[in-house]
């Protein structure tokens, strides 16, 4: 922790702070120049975390040295992680893509979405069950029956299901039925429900809040890692700016960005950054050319008839299209596709 | 619902598209120009939000003419509402300020406090029990302790008191002391949370998100006020930009934006929107210069020992000058404040 | 200049950073911590902004302390300036009013704007006759006529005139009739703009950038007074965010953060913020409130009319209002309106 | 053009927005819902975009229709554009890259770099002789000798020059030495460069400003063509929003959408999005495989010495790696690399 003292700081202002700093531990090293004088507090910073230094008399800015995330960090765990989900895995080795509808909404069209993805070469099932919708008057999902639908579709296929937890009530439910529990954009920074999934032992895919900072996000996942699970993905999904032609604004730097500060598997999912279902090819191959281990797609085998996100789903022969493209993508990283379509 | 057509739709994709909308029981109206051809859908355009009409063929763009939003829509319900927590009200009469510290951390400093601040006017009494930390190795709250001790600052001052519920498993707990019931940021679009709360007798403050839009906020509102409570207040807090000289950008439009939007109280937190103290009494001057029903305010009686955002929180002596500035200008638009100084 | 260095540094990476120090001059201080070693660089910063110590091998990170600004920074100035105009002055007296119309479009309506907004309180007269549109086929702006028309008003007024200048070609023309002259947010960083206006004998109003920071915005006016020229008044006009209820988002919070950094007035466009003459008023109230030293204000006599920015126009008689409003307001804060109505 | 009239117009205010259209010659269609009433405008949508409509009485909402530019619109000429620059061209052929120092400094430098990237596979030379430069303290450039350094490096590579315009007045004497005229992102919207490089017969290079919309993006584009030159590129470079992971947000999204909606060639610059070397080589993937026709990457001989941008820059080594990644993915999307390595 580096602090900063005003360029007119009384001598009794600077020893109050020194004296702060000593209270808790820290040794402090003192820096004068012609404008400013610095202090550096040397030993834990955590310590000093919660303190309001910039409240303090004579302090004029407080810059934090370390960061402040340890159990996701690639400092202290320089090698990638995997995280595996059955016979599939995130991480350094295949690039995998989970794909299905963005609700499940009807046993047959699941049913035949599921199958078709599997086809195309997904690995992995997405639908929700219970959906955050920002009108309370739109399909708010099936719940439990679409739990019960998601599990007939692996069944059918095989593939593993990935599906959202909205509400910590719901916490032993989801994680019947769920092979991956996913925390919505939304709820990135509901930290309650952050320390549910903590404490399940199924891996916990979180997706980036629309407005959270790549640190912030970060911390959610060490919120996870905390209560012991870290078996955890990171979904990028699209910032909010100012920009109208897309729904969202697809980060794709934060791949690379993460690569350098975390050791999770990193994945994107183009569908929601679009919101339009034909800019979702485009986005899927540069997300896989920035280095991201995985895709996170809606397919709906019907999308006029969709009751969530139908202008943003794959037709089935989209999707084919779609891994067909990112598949030489991914081999043009020097990669391979988990699926075998 | 406007549906502008491409250019180069086909005769059979236009008329799929109206066969669709009659389907729906909505007549249709079609205006042909040089460029473009445009159907008017007329008639309940709430059969039409879950449609995905972008994805049928032969459409350009949709563009819904009526706010998605109704119960707290000032077009169905055009006089300012009154919420009343006890003998104060939020709404077209007298300007409230709720002030007290971020988190209730130690009785006596709770206490403390909680008597400056209604000695300087401030007409409720805030504190957090359960608090949404970014960091999961910071300060989380004292929880139902917490609580209690709010009850006892209520007791000794007679101000009503505000406190955050965060999770749908402590709404009977968070009720049993809290007079009104805040939903954080953070919670803007935890919609289980918002409908718990919409169960309840008691009035809700609902903060904005930092990347909400004023629809999306009015649509939090909408779920509240759909589950039958319609005691809310809406409170501005900062929306996140570019700009990192203030913690959050305060979005002081959005007060007159809401004014005509919505007949619901509307506050402003410069606390949050500024991050420093010594932003805190413009941005609340600001704020009541726009026309805000009242002002949500840190205080704490020693912000260096806060555990909580002391960078924000005004001392005792502070918040009185703040009073009396805000007084003023509450006066000079042609209003009066809620507390007696 | 703090440097941060990474964890894995080698020895001679350390000893070639700090060689690169000294060889401009500056003293090294270094301090070891236990997961981070930070090297202090004592001496002119200026010598190290142009060095790239980012891209050298054993670097993590590079932190300035001191302000890149120095001619506008408050402090090497600590006391407010004034900037005159003619009897006119911004600065920490009287709250003055520009008012006019976005562009100079005939001559009867100019003057007739001009002396209602003379007789309800402005100060000073602005009118656009060079006009950047965002579209080539909409109205540009009458030129040189337009700034005769431009004096007509000022002589049958008395009021100062303020207008943009926009094309260093045209520096000699629009200094020959303008007594301010304006740099518009798209120009913000037209730096050889900056240089012409940097050299003249006449006071510039350099409205804010849609996504310029604080800081940048600073180092626009320090390029000004750098040539030479410290009559300068900064006006803020909204930055874009994610928000479409306004046409850009006001940041009244620059008010206070600017006044702590610059001794320079600082005055606020509440029209092209809002971008609705719905939404004027209020904005206007809160600027002054916040502390700006003035406003800018669009005015037409037939808004309905205008070739330019009618939507966010007022008419005389709102206008009128306006000033009876913001009159109380800066009176509450202890100041003066500037025009006598 | 749809207006949409507030719910509670007058027959009187409805009359006179009807007879405001047809004055201007436009056919009005009427449309009654249970809620709002719609006015369709049809005919030439121009002959509205300056009028204010939204502030005349009984007018709640304008929805214009069309796009605002035509010139550079794919709707009017639906095949892409060709780009020459002598024997390079920008376009649906190979994929181009543009590389070298954000500024010319040094002869001997200059050319070590331009025969690096030549060797590299880069087919066309960048180097600025006129920065634009935020403080006004920093390198501002060589000026004439950096354009005939500039002259000197195409000369010894047969590379063609791609060089920035930053004033009016230096027109004639950037024309004479450029290949390629670079509108930098600080100058998108300085319209009166636009008209001036608008009237060159020489491509023009357009970088998409900080915080401009792919829509004022496209309209900066029509100013050059309307003048008559329709040699023109599109650059994205990062746009500004709230995460400062990166200098910039790399909108790789902008891509596919300008592809939808105008025939100009796009690029991208990586260097500038990223701000850091170590993320160049993702992004540059990234972009080509969203389907990019070229990038622009800043390449220096020895950042370290660098007097701008030598964070961002890459070495020759590190460019050799990005060409040959990147060309990898551009097969993998079925396209060539211009240069042959």
């Amino acid at each position: 922790m580096i602090i900063v003292l005003k360029p007119d700081h009384t001598e009794e202002e600077r020893l109050q702070i020194v004296q702060t700093l000593r209270a808790l531990g820290l040794s402090v090293h003192e820096s004068r120049g012609a404008h400013r004088t610095i202090l550096g507090a040397i030993g834990d910073e955590d310590a000093l975390r919660d303190l309001p230094l910039e409240s303090m008399p004579g302090v004029e800015r407080v810059i934090p040295i370390l960061k402040p995330y340890k159990l996701v960090s690639r400092e202290f765990h320089p090698e990638d992680s995997e995280v595996a989900v059955g016979s599939v895995a995130f991480g350094p080795g295949p690039v995998q893509i989970i794909a299905g509808p963005c609700s499940i909404e009807d046993r047959q069209l699941l049913l035949e979405t599921a199958q078709a993805i599997r086809e195309a070469g997904a690995t992995l099932l997405r639908g929700g069950a219970f959906k955050p919708r920002s009108s309370p008057y739109a399909f708010q999902g099936l719940g439990e029956k679409g739990l019960e639908l998601l599990a007939e579709a692996r069944e059918l296929t095989g593939l593993p299901v990935v599906t959202e937890l909205m509400d910590p009530r719901d916490t032993v439910l989801v994680a019947k039925y769920a092979d991956v529990v996913q925390i919505g954009a939304r709820n990135m920074q509901n930290f309650r429900l952050l320390k549910e999934v903590g404490n399940l032992d199924k891996p916990v895919l979180i997706k980036r809040g629309m407005a959270a900072t790549i640190t912030e996000w970060l911390m959610s996942a060490e919120y996870v890692a905390s209560q012991g699970n870290r078996r955890i993905v990171l979904c990028e999904r699209g910032i909010r700016t100012f920009e109208t032609a897309t729904r969202n604004t697809l980060d794709v730097s934060a791949v690379p960005v993460l690569k350098q500060h975390t050791h999770l598997p990193v994945i994107v999912d183009p569908s929601h950054a679009a919101g339009r279902y034909d800019l979702v090819l485009p986005l899927a191959r540069a997300a896989v050319a920035a280095g991201a281990d995985g895709l996170m797609v809606e397919v709906h085998a019907r999308p006029d008839q969709a009751l969530c996100d139908g202008n943003q789903s794959l037709k089935p022969e989209r999707f084919e299209r779609l891994v067909r493209e990112v598949a030489a993508v991914v081999r043009a990283v020097g990669r391979e596709l988990g699926g075998a379509p």
